[in-house]
């Protein structure tokens, strides 16, 4: 089989997808309490509609939809994929139903590895597979991150696996960026997003970027000293966001900061694990508090050669912007990153909820800056 | 056993309710896609928490709640019945799930059965369980109505049961009611509400009370004569809500009237059944448009000796306030009606949706103006 | 000249209304602070669009409108005399000046009295004044009722005239209601508006309806046992008002209840003058507490013989509905009263804010049951 | 006298602010029809309680406030300045009215004149005056903006002055920057804001900046060529606001694109001058139509050396963020800018509204990319 790599990678990625849903109910898999939120049956399909739609349905001569209603349902955000729901109205929908979800998945899992099988796909369809793989990783992260925000509404106290949250980051030494021209973005043979490419010459100035990320009990003391009290370490628009949401305290974290709550139920607080769930404006506010700086993403990037990161996606006072000389993906796929490019800030690394072959040092994620629910948490630095 | 009858009544509407989500999935149990649809798997609970809550727990020495937080979670509107959710945040919890629900039923079910069959409880509590009955009974229509709703925004055509919605009246005479005083409120030893109470005397118009429901068709011919575009025939917040809403025919009507939705799926649309799911805005405008107008709740009691009804719940234009000498029940009960009556308008007879049994001449509906996911209807009458 | 009493009262009213304003800054006529408010120069110049589009523009020959878009900016709600701006809107127009509206109502005001002089007006154009003038009067107390919310907004102190809100009611003997058939509704020959009409029979029970107002001490001791912290005593619309809004006190009352605004600044609080500025959520509250309840309109009707009235509008617990037979004026003033027939409840009597000559004891006032910038207060009756 | 220039400029600027309004009423100044707009009497008071609060009240012995309330009422976003009214309310007071605050304008102009006439302010007074002509030119801007979006609100054709809107630009040849480290930044010793500075290094690509503005005419041609239609062109919150405001063109352009609003009125549409009034998200979905793009700030800086410019703002594609080792001023004044690092757009150059020798190459303007009501238009780049 000429794809066999492909082949073998898409049935695990497939296969981990539902894994993550081993312990939930049908009923979890439906709600939408928050517009950032999607139902997790719905990234199941979503997932499955991106091979469908992009791949059977372009490649396969005679291809008939699963489902005349599928497309309609599953699209995310491609306008140039036809109509689609409003992200709002996504758990507006009680049907399908998740088995019959399930059933659609494997549907169309099998599909595409018959037409692997058989190398009946030509090389732009193995590409859309191995995008669609990348794809479907994110949503695995996603889908951990929204299943966990759901369940946590729950008065239960409900366990879903053991990923990890309470796990202590490893320390080391500081790395010192010295100034001058580097170069940054994706360079190599491999899979990565347009966002992250061309490779381009930038300045960086004398920084020292720590090694170690920002503990549950360093926030603590900042929390303790007036953290949310004083407008001095806030954005304006932080400090908007301190008083309509009323926020104390990192999302999850118990009002007596002795219990946290987890994927695998309620936790006793690990003072030294990396401080999670945390937004922009906050990790900013810290780091005004210690007197340091979030670093930017091109430091990140050539710091990223000898720091240990992993454990929480770590934000960067860069804004999400094209690289020079960017360009989006040809066709409706370039509506996959670019057009997001406005209004939010960059995160790098990855986490304990990324799906592992998935990172890259070069990867560029992204969210508004007072999203919380992904596992996100704080790297500092500070100028020569 | 003393309370036989009560306890067959019991048992079958316990079972009754259940027979209702026969068909449905769990995931159409858990979602509120609007303030006033409730989850149908919080109905099932919450008709299970008035029993646990108001009997047991309250006649049993030493009750121990089957969940520590149902008192929470299913506590519907009784502020003095402890903490609960807003209402709003019905549709925010995943769990317990359908199945647990449904445990949660029958061992409460049980419970009562076991009380009612060894003679444990004192009158009240059977009189409380009388009212939980009724109380059931009333979520049993919410129930069908709250799923013909959440079913109706899915893209697939689903059937849960046949209801009738296709059945024409029956027509027969109008009757012509004298000019003078009448008595209305309920009058006998059997269970009725607090807001139907006292029997007291009123004084009627000459009036005559069309014995027929309006028709899907005559309704038709309304919306072609410009019934929606026409501002004259409305209430001044009727008419903000036809331009907000953009409301252009009923509830369930397909835009080519050719159509309809009903809990059988899509049926071709009857021209000879009772227009349905209109809001009280909409039937004053057609009354208006006709030339009458909506009977008052005395006029239409008094009617009630000959007109043929219960197809429809019916507008009326009289406001839900408390009649002369009205008294709510003693406690906590006494939020059950009493509270309500402001803003809404009262709705007679009863509908194809209502449990047998559960009508009485002299029921007082109630819902705000602009409400139309219930089987409402358009009775007329007319001076003399 | 024919009309003469029509010509002075008419002048009289126009005068009164600018003399309303005599203290006013310009700056005070613009603002729209809430959407129950109407900017006060939007008053003087809608009040005078009135007579300008029902009786110069339709009576007159050749009518030249004084200024090609004053129709569209000041048709309040009459769908059927064109375009309007949105209600929310009225506060979004700097022009025409406040000055530039009182050279617009000094040019109408002559135009109208040249008719009248000179009795080129036919008899319709003369009952229209008589509305207009009517109609102006409701907007002198809306006006003094927006003046003194907008004025309340500002953080200085500002005295625009001594309406006498201190003044202390008179107390004499309650009036009792034997039950049987009455007659309400305007009889005679003078002016009313439609909803007054027609005179009909109504069953009165046996009723007593007390003679003084509720006052403020009263008021002040339901606060401080707890009446704006107990669920018990309110509508459950009027319970989630209270927690939305925060309410612990009527309008204008300062926290430590030792001064109140007024329209001539702040005052020393008067424990005898009636309770002012409260809704009808409030008032019920109230009645509930004192173990009695508000009187229906019919029975402040019948009652109105003996009672003192005319401090304050005095909430009933009669929705606004139409009479048995009602029917609204002909043609565009149909939209006068009936159109509002909805969702609002019925004050009675007048207020110290109500023009001279305006009352009569079968007038019928109403407000959502939410609002309280009026000057409302309490009577209660209680049953025999 | 020591500080003869701070003098001139301080009494020129306080006196041109008020020349701006030598043509509004009254009622012109009271409104803020959006929460983007501040009343023009707020700007007229807020620029002088900003010498009197950091100059006369902190420099002053004993130093008695004009008014007990105006440190309250116009304090604008400096948490450190104590207690202040929120921004959305700024509209809510009629008083103090506009003769009120040009008496208080006059008052603190005297003050400081008198204080520099007199030489007793100490150095960081003087300094402190300097900074408050700046911010008194910032809001001169501000001021016009204002006046001509509430203006634009009335159905009247207002004329208040002649900017020169209808101004062609000046065309020449395109500027060719040559890819390598460059210096940006404020360098030198005059007055330059703390987000200018510190001058530091960047790298930038090989790109050409055009010399000319986009205008109206080539902005047309977008319009007619489906720019409002084709998400293609556009971010994904851009096309959000598209759909949601239902913008088919820049704000103040009629419908036909035969006549724009301007301060002078309406005014026969200028083909040749710079498009204007349009947002980030426009500017940008226009050069993607155009196959260019925006210039970054770090560009946009090195061009300045051979572009015209000063019509428009120009959108670059810069976020608003701190430069390499940016530190924002000591105290309170440290809020002038830099908690206003995130979510905004930066804009260059400076526009026919910018009170004359206000601007600099190296000033940092910058707005929400949704908002266009200022001076804004694009100028574009592309890449070599």
């Amino acid at each position: 089989m000429k794809n066999e790599k492909t082949h073998t990678k898409f049935s695990g990625t497939r296969k981990q997808t539902e894994q993550i849903c081993a312990n939930v109910s049908p009923e979890d898999t439906v709600l939408q309490p928050e517009i950032f939120i999607s139902p997790p049956k719905w990234h199941l399909a979503h997932t499955t509609w991106f091979f469908e739609y992009f791949v059977l349905n372009e490649f396969l001569p005679n291809y008939k939809p699963f489902h005349s209603e599928y497309f309609l349902l599953f699209n995310s955000y491609y306008e140039g994929a036809g109509e689609k729901i409003k992200r709002e109205k996504r758990g507006f929908h009680s049907r399908p139903t998740y088995s019959e979800i399930l059933a659609y998945r494997n549907h169309i899992t099998k599909e595409i590895c018959r037409g692997l099988e058989h190398n009946i796909f030509p090389e732009e369809a193995v590409r859309r597979i191995e995008l669609g793989i990348q794809h479907e990783q994110q949503h695995q992260e996603l889908l951990i991150c929204d299943l966990k925000y759901i369940l946590s509404l729950n008065v239960e106290d409900i366990s879903l696996f053991n990923l990890g949250e309470l796990d202590p980051g490893v320390s080391s030494e500081d790395f010192h960026i010295k100034e001058g021209v580097y170069e940054i973005g994706y360079k190599g043979d491999e899979f990565c997003f347009d966002n992250e490419t061309p490779r381009h010459k930038t300045y960086i100035p004398n920084v020292v970027v720590e090694n170690k990320l920002v503990t549950n009990g360093e926030y603590m003391i900042f929390i303790q000293e007036g953290g949310y009290k004083n407008h001095q370490f806030w954005h304006d628009e932080g400090w908007q966001w301190v008083k309509e949401s009323g926020a104390k305290r990192p999302l999850y974290w118990e009002k007596n900061h002795s219990f946290f709550y987890t994927l695998n139920g309620k936790e006793i607080f690990p003072i030294d694990a990396p401080v999670t769930h945390i937004n922009f404006y906050e990790a900013t506010a810290f780091a005004n508090w210690a007197g340091k700086r979030l670093p930017t993403e091109a430091e990140w990037e050539i710091a990223a050669q000898k720091i240990n990161y992993g454990l929480r996606w770590e934000w960067t006072n860069s804004a999400y912007l094209p690289y020079p000389g960017y360009k989006p993906w040809k066709g409706i796929l370039g509506e996959y990153n670019g057009k997001f490019m406005v209004n939010q800030m960059v995160l790098r690394g990855h986490s304990i909820a990324t799906p592992m072959g998935h990172e890259r040092p070069t990867y560029r994620n992204f969210f508004h800056p007072e999203l919380r629910w992904q596992f996100t948490g704080i790297r500092l630095a500070y100028d020569l």
